[in-house]
């Protein structure tokens, strides 16, 4: 029996004269998108041409909003209300959806970025805030979230589907949490063991903790980062890996 | 018989902290309302609620996309490509769309603003970006554009619906063109030589030059300039002088 | 014996077409000013405009750094790091010196505005990190912040004037912190009380709080807000009742 | 005879997460470093971190402000007015010059960048408002303007010191100008004849046109591009080749 997971990568993060990101070749070892939207990064142009790439290659697209912050690139936390958070999703998803549009194609999902993700990970109002604009907007979006977090929950109480999210290169805590970033060991820096905590989640649905405890964790998505200067070869790895292992990976429009 | 004319005001120009025009009241007094998009004016907040005022009033909505220059109000001519053209058009218009499916309304039009809107009277490439983009995402929306402009011949050419605007306010030339204005006599300055123009317009499909030669001019929507401090005053004279001349004032979507 | 306090504003919060406030004739009334940066309000045109008015009017002027963020008016706090504090300081300060130099002016100080001062005032971090860039660029600058605050003592601490500044129209608590906006009674809505308080402020270096208690509050400077409707209004009654209880207005470069 | 001649280069350049350009190895190889001062590229904190390196370094400082478009880079060329010209000079100028006097620096000089360099080089009224900009705020400030530019005839009518600029990399056309960028044959392709270029402008005071003919160009200075990937690279080429003719690159402070 054939295994599926969807692997989804933040793509379309260049903006002007900046150009980060291997856009074009990462699109061809993933499943889904997530474009950004303008906010904290992206430009019309830039996503124009990425979700133009994304239909050529089969890629599924989704919105990825984040904090009015482009110097900050999304990552400072803002005190926002909650409709505040309503209205900037949907500009920044009709803004995507629009190209996504013009050109034929469909959008699959909405992951909100950075900061935003983070907030939507603990704070029930950003979050339900969060998904009452995709539910107004377009009931077959699907929300992208951290495994566990407000976000997942409040896409699933106003009926839309969901999907958990984990991270590859992530160092998890007890509590299915994420190390924080400020932590010295959050990251992992080895391929070899982001490949086998990927896989791990994707056949046992669990991970092992910094402690060592293997806790339940059960994704439908897992994250690839896509602006680091090895994010291609990375990319390339974990593709052959866990297809080496029988996983496909597929997005949620097959 | 009943004459008909389509009424348009910008509106949605406040951003932020910053609240301009008098748009709850001027909505009752016109058909049509050009909502700016957020790169010359309005934000996603001042979007979601303008949008909402409008479908409350039975106003048609059009989007009121600009140059991305907040500080020169989308005033300032800017040296942009055919494909930032069109890229800046879907960005806008697709952001405000979703605010008007996200309330279950309609888009009814779309009208370039200020330094765009006069590029694009112009300039064929321009205005040819711009009618691809609309095409592009939606064949039923309206090009709103100056009477006789490259814009509206584009839009009639790839097959979209227009119509030609004429101005109230403004003083005409000989060529049917309006005396720019830097002219000393651009603008009219009387509210009632303003409504005689307008409704002779409407009824004679003509206009008084400076010149005082009366050349032909048919319009299907006439503006109202809605950030002057008298702009409510004058919407409700033009509205009830429309109305004692048995004209009626109706958008596109009745 | 005349007493002298110093009566400052904020100003220069116009942007672009938006335009705020009744600058030129509250400067009438004050003698200090705070003037906009570009951040969260204020551009190019309107800083040299203010700056201008003020050195005719012999106002002092002091720079009004605000976060990054136009569309939230630099009201919604952002987490950023101590450099960044630093260095947005630095800019926009240096901004605003620009058109003080340019115009044979001199800055008397600086005063961060919305999220940043109640940030600064009870963050030691960042208020450390806004001092050591004032320092570090003009020694003579006067740092303006809340009573009791981290900004004012670490202004001192790195050895610039400090001036404490107090609220005529806010209601304060026992502990001699406002009562935050959020709550209903937050406003002093009367005129009378407001200016009754200021004078006590400044006489009796005292205030009663909500619970009438009266508690010392000793400030060298009183924060008069400008982009209320009835601001201008309010400006001259409290100037003038100020001079009648002998109370001088005077800035601190007398 | 030692001949001198001033090698300048764009640095400054990135903004916020987005890194470009090679600034702390490049400034190994010139005299004089324009940095971006956060309207067309550049953030504080990279106007802060560049300002250090080019003290470190000992290579002379100056303003690179442009038009504020940060989506086309500066590039575009927007209408402004004088006024406007004037404010966005000071405002950008003065905000590098914080970083510059915080750090017990001193501003050299002001080159605008991209389209509000080439606005300045034809267009009186233009470069006339910036000449009139850095005047008033420091008369020591050198004007860095294209050879036979209004820039430089503008800075020499106000009084202040203006050096002529040659382009390495670009080919002359007859009349002195540069061949547009939009020609195929605008860019000098190999480095040896472009260092073949730089060396006969400096020793010889002229340079070989398109059509071959040599005409006289007597420049102060001389650009090197910093965003190409190969810039690095350029950069010790013509440093070594310029050394070895004897000629010493050397900025206005000396």
């Amino acid at each position: 029996m054939t295994i599926t997971i969807d692997l989804n990568c933040d793509l379309g993060e260049s903006f002007g004269h900046y150009n980060i990101g291997h856009d074009e070749q990462i699109l061809d070892y993933i499943s889904s998108a997530n474009i950004a939207c303008g906010f904290h990064a992206g430009d019309p142009h830039t996503m124009r041409k990425t979700v133009q790439l994304a239909i050529e290659k089969g890629v599924a697209i989704g919105a990825h909003p984040g904090l009015p912050d482009l110097n900050g690139f999304g990552r400072r936390k803002m005190e926002i209300s909650e409709e505040e958070a309503y209205e900037l999703i949907l500009y920044q998803v009709g803004a995507l959806q629009a190209f996504v549009q013009a050109q034929g194609g469909k959008m699959q999902h909405v992951k909100p970025h950075g900061a935003l993700y983070n907030m939507a990970a603990v704070d029930q109002i950003i979050s339900s805030a969060i998904v009452k604009a995709i539910y107004d907007l377009n009931k077959n979006l699907i929300i992208y979230g951290l495994h566990g977090s407000q976000l997942v929950k409040e896409g699933n109480r106003i009926g839309l589907k969901t999907a958990s999210e984990g991270f590859i290169d992530r160092v998890y805590q007890n509590d299915g949490t994420l190390t924080p970033r400020k932590m010295e060991h959050s990251l992992i820096q080895s391929d070899e063991v982001a490949i086998r905590q990927a896989i791990q989640m994707v056949k046992e649905h669990s991970v092992d903790t910094y402690s060592q405890k293997n806790i339940p964790l059960k994704v439908q998505t897992i994250c690839l980062h896509g602006d680091h200067k090895d994010s291609l070869t990375f990319a390339k790895k974990i593709n052959h890996y866990l297809k080496i292992q029988n996983i496909s990976i597929e997005n949620f429009s097959h």
